[in-house]
């Protein structure tokens, strides 16, 4: 499964169950293969000094990496707690610090005051702290495993025993203690990815050629008018938001509450909701994504869920609420739990399997030739170095990380979080731990060479096999559900932040920048994260009374769907309606089905629907898939009309809508904090009720 | 003052009363002394052939311009019953027309059944026919004089003595007998007012010089492109439309009442509609107008009314309804017709100055030389005629239409009508009909030959000008109100219809088109908007019940403008509420002074604004000056971007939106006969009205 979302900022790919693998396919497109395009990068470059990997970390680039930190955390949270739909932001985040880096270097030259120019290594540096620090806005699981813990959700899923509301000192901690692990865990293992194994990593080798082709000045021409592009539809965005704003006073009002197909569409949650954030999110997603959301929505709100409504009474209690877990809320939360657990196993297996077959394919010929290819030095039977490699490698090998001081740094922690963990979550056991912090090195380096094969991170799913063996040892006497959902935490950081550290390398790798700088970037960038994203949350939590409720406006999808795994995991399945558990077993085998057509097809299994982005409406409703679908519509005519310049200018427009959409939230919630309410409701009302309303407010 | 839109369809330009010289400036550009510079135009279309007079009236061109004339009935009553701002709709007359014949005749020659091939002869008799017959749908009144005399607008006005329900046989009737008497007194005036007078008719010049462009290759090309933008804005905007019903259910209800400024603004008119249309017509107009009507609507609504209404139980009393004339409702009226009467008095004796003097120095000139300048003959004193003028100057003297015919005919008609008028209206009597036709060809010469020199044609001054004169003749005792405005409705028709003709013979002339085909073709013309005209309104009139009620999606301001004028000439100023003479006289003498220092400071002046234009706002407010005036913005952006697409397209552009959304009244009409009703209604409340109508919908 797909790692988190905010990765995306690397183009890491999107969503699975809160993140799919948004962007495989244009990822390996761009990257995979253009090593051998272009042979004479480093030529470009040739003229240019790399700096000493200290002064890679600059002031200015830090600053930078704050800002766009924390813009993206908001990003990412408002998609975590939306529909969990989480695009590849790489392109905003590469564009955005080029631009301001670019822009305050520009104005101190002129000044004369430049002591250090921008160069390449800087704005790797920037990329890789701003991912790392907005990744842990997804990690972190505020939509998902940690605000599955709280009161509000355990309500919600009928399950009243154990809870642990958020609050931003424990968030913090537990943060600190387990986000750091992934990164000290893969750190000796790079050269072997990198260098020995030549690994792919698709989007990593697409941003480095991102960040490569800004600092030509062809592609620095073009980065400008990209980013004009960007400001443009950024702040028609941001307007466009502050605009709705006015307009929704109460619930259901306003443009997201716009029965735009009719009120009868608008009952089962068909209608445009004028986000212009998941229209950009559909602008950015392959097509794929976008038609398997639309299908899953109308197969489940246009079809299935009006059918079990007039069971009503028959499979379950007519006097239940609609978002009664025992009702027609369990067969969309359980079905989507199938779907995605489904098409997660299949994922799993495939990756795992891929990982083994190839890495037991390396070591075979390695033994072969007995000789690891090192700079300057040509095997007989390799293809000699192209100038590229040379220089990369010796690059890549100047400044090293002692393995001591990584195995060092893994076991400190490691006790550290031992001790500290089972004061936050009772439940608990510091023996849980233990165990986790014993298999997780293995698992982080499968899910790194994973990624670097297909491009694809599976942290949440390996997040999802915590939830159940742990939840399932310490039993629902014991707290198993938040003991899963804790070890679910545990495990996801550690995993997704591994895979996330050797895609930078690989980045690092092609720009020359130094192991070593990522490495402390990333650090850096961690540590931004842990504390960016506890308060960007904190924020929403505070200032959104309903978040997590299915009527809000912050729906948190997966926290309820995370939850009731753990559930399931601890309890069984004794708490499904009638004939859910079987609808649970047609989707669980449907999802691997349908994977497994789709890769026996091949390429021309382009058609077959991905079943994780099937699921994701199931819950929340196919309204998102519909904006998505429209962003996807805008980008295909205009590829229709001008290919060229959709191509280059499609992503910018995409990265400004989501990006002003995003940020507006930032101001809305404020508003929200301060209890300035919007004066305005734009109601929609039938025809008879609005006679009614009508005759009321006469009277 | 101008004559109405609808022959804005060949450029005449908008709006005065309710047509304002929309497109003056644009039209003057344009047109006025293109022949100098274009001197071998004739030259390009020396091979063609020019048919005889017949062959120009084809079957096809009747079948077009009727489809044409019942799509601008529509769009030109729409803007009659909404704003009564008609925009000149020539270009889209002359688009439609040519793409139409066009693409019958392509059709027809791929199939080898093509007989006669499409002259720009056809198409200038598309035109004359098109816009003599929406013409009617200005001319009759149907927003002014005629809908005045109805029932529903003497409630309005607080004077229930005198009225006359519309019904199709009478307006027929009335329509037949005074809209052809303006065609038959100018008639023998054509040759003096074209050759001998060089009247300029800029309106009508430049619709030859674009019908003669259609049919030049390059042209025809550029036409192509532009109807399919037209096609484009049509179809977008008559999906707008469309889109824009469902949510209509009740009163307030849609886009229409969408407080797009907020709800304090939306009180006082201030907000945006999304009326695709206005957008249109903001972008034809001049941007002059549209500051102008902007300004009317911010002082009235914006300052005036605001601080009127707080006198209020001290100037009027605190119980009257605010659209009660003895209120609130009387200022804004009662303003709006001193601004109007201002306005249309200067321009009245300015143009009627510039008309004698223009007619003195003519008749000293030919005095002196005592030759006319015939075709072949060069007099020594005049300049030789151009190969243009003297192809023009025969093919327009081949096809005489007799004098005894012309003189014959408003005989026989002006008999009928005397005859027939006093059994349709009893209040006006022969013998006010009589000098009616006595004085109408003097006056009839006057517009004709003011519009030749300054585009300018004053039909609804003239108009006014018998409200006055007859109504005060009558008296009230003797139902002058309606006698007034019957005679307003006969003045009107025949001095609009003679200036639309001397129009058309220009353009005849200019295109090689033969007199006689251009006067038959208006009077088919006529004859058809008599017919279809009428038949519009009624559809309108049946379909909306509020129709020509201030709340109503149709007020047709003008109408409850024009009744209370001809209360006005009958009763004088007595039932003006306290203070509002004294206002009227003060927006009286400023629409002169404004004028005044305009035409002082000439181009310098360019900044004043038309009095005229901002009085439309005054009675039904401003909410659609910033429709206009966002079309005259999105316009502004596009010349700043791209002048010369703007320039080609933005008029393209402009026609499509009109006429989407103008068409799409023809369904909603026809929807609203049928019954059907809008199924949504998309509501705007406060915050505090939202929580008690939530409260209700509740309990």
């Amino acid at each position: 499964m797909a790692e988190n979302g905010s990765r995306g900022s690397r183009g890491r790919n999107g969503l699975d169950g809160e993140d799919e693998e948004v962007h495989k396919s244009k990822a390996r497109e761009e990257g995979g293969e253009e090593e051998e395009k272009e042979i004479s990068v480093e030529r470009v470059f040739i003229c240019r000094e790399v700096p000493p990997w200290r002064r890679q970390l600059t002031i200015r680039a830090l600053v930078v990496s704050f800002v766009l930190s924390v813009l993206f955390s908001f990003i990412v949270m408002k998609l975590n707690l939306t529909t969990g739909i989480i695009p590849s932001l790489n392109v905003s985040a590469g564009l955005l610090g080029f631009f301001f880096v670019k822009t305050w270097t520009k104005f101190l030259d002129k000044s004369g005051m430049l002591r250090q120019p921008f160069t390449r290594q800087e704005n790797t540096v920037i990329q890789t702290c701003v991912v790392a620090s907005s990744g842990i806005a997804f990690s972190g699981g505020f939509g998902s495993y940690l605000f599955g813990m709280s009161e509000r959700i355990a309500n919600l899923s009928s399950d009243k025993s154990d809870f642990k509301n958020p609050s931003l000192g424990w968030i913090i901690g537990f943060l600190f203690v387990v986000s750091f692990l992934g990164l000290f865990s893969v750190v000796p293992l790079r050269k072997i990815m990198i260098i020995d194994f030549k690994l792919t990593y698709p989007s990593g080798t697409a941003t480095a050629h991102l960040i490569n082709s800004f600092h030509t000045p062809q592609g620095a021409k073009l980065a400008k008018k990209q980013v004009r592009v960007l400001g443009k539809f950024f702040s028609l965005s941001f307007l466009w938001g502050f605009f709705q704003w006015f307009y929704t006073s109460g619930d259901d009002c306003g443009f997201q509450a716009f029965p735009s197909l009719g009120l009868k569409a608008y009952k089962y949650k068909f209608y445009f909701d004028f986000s212009a954030i998941y229209i950009g999110v559909g602008m950015i997603c392959p097509y794929i994504i976008n038609i398997s959301v639309l299908l899953g929505g109308i197969l489940s709100w246009g079809i299935m869920w009006p059918l079990i409504e007039d069971k009503k009474g028959d499979w379950f209690s007519a006097e239940l609420s609609d978002s009664n877990l025992h009702g027609l809320q369990g067969y969309r939360v359980f079905i989507a739990i199938a779907m995605i657990l489904g098409d997660g196993l299949y994922n799993f297996i495939k990756v795992l399997s891929h990982t083994l077959i190839g890495m037991y394919g390396q070591i075979r010929d390695k033994q072969r030739e007995n000789v690891l290819p090192v700079a300057g030095q040509d095997s007989s039977s390799n293809p000699p170095l192209s100038y590229d490699d040379q220089r990369r490698i010796q690059s890549f090998l100047k400044d090293q990380i002692p393995s001591y001081y990584a195995i060092g740094g893994y076991v400190a922690i490691a006790a550290v979080s031992i001790v500290t963990l089972p004061h936050i979550f009772s439940q608990l056991k510091w023996y849980y731990i233990l165990v986790i912090y014993v298999v997780a090195p293995t698992l982080a380096f499968c899910n790194a060479y994973g990624a670097g094969l297909t491009d694809w991170s599976l942290a949440s799913t390996y997040g999802k096999l915590a939830i159940f063996t742990i939840g399932a040892w310490a039993g629902s006497a014991h707290g198993g559900v938040l003991a899963g959902l804790a070890a679910c935490g545990v495990m996801m950081n550690i995993v997704s932040t591994a895979s996330d550290l050797m895609q930078d390398f690989k980045t690092g790798y092609l720009t020359l920048s130094s192991p070593r700088s990522m490495f402390v970037s990333q650090i850096i960038g961690t540590t931004m994260g842990c504390v960016i994203s506890p308060c960007v949350f904190w924020i929403f939590y505070k200032a959104f009374d309903d978040l997590g409720t299915s009527k809000s406006e912050y729906p948190a999808p997966y926290a309820i769907v995370y939850r009731n795994m753990a559930k399931l995991g601890v309890e069984g399945f004794s708490s499904l309606p009638k004939d859910c558990l079987l609808l649970c077993y047609v989707f669980f085998g449907s999802a691997i089905l349908i994977n497994m057509v789709k890769d026996l097809l091949g390429k021309r299994g382009w058609f077959i629907p991905l079943p994780m982005a099937m699921a994701i409406p199931f819950y929340i409703g196919p309204y998102f898939a519909i904006d998505m679908c429209v962003g996807s519509f805008i980008l295909f005519v205009w590829e229709k009309v001008n290919k060229a310049k959709a191509d280059a200018f499609g992503p910018a427009v995409a990265s400004g809508l989501i990006c002003g959409d995003g940020i507006w939230t930032l101001p809305a919630s404020i508003l929200a904090l301060a209890g300035v309410k919007p004066p305005i409701c734009m109601k929609f009302l039938s025809r008879a009720t609005n006679d009614r309303v009508d005759a009321f407010l006469n009277s």
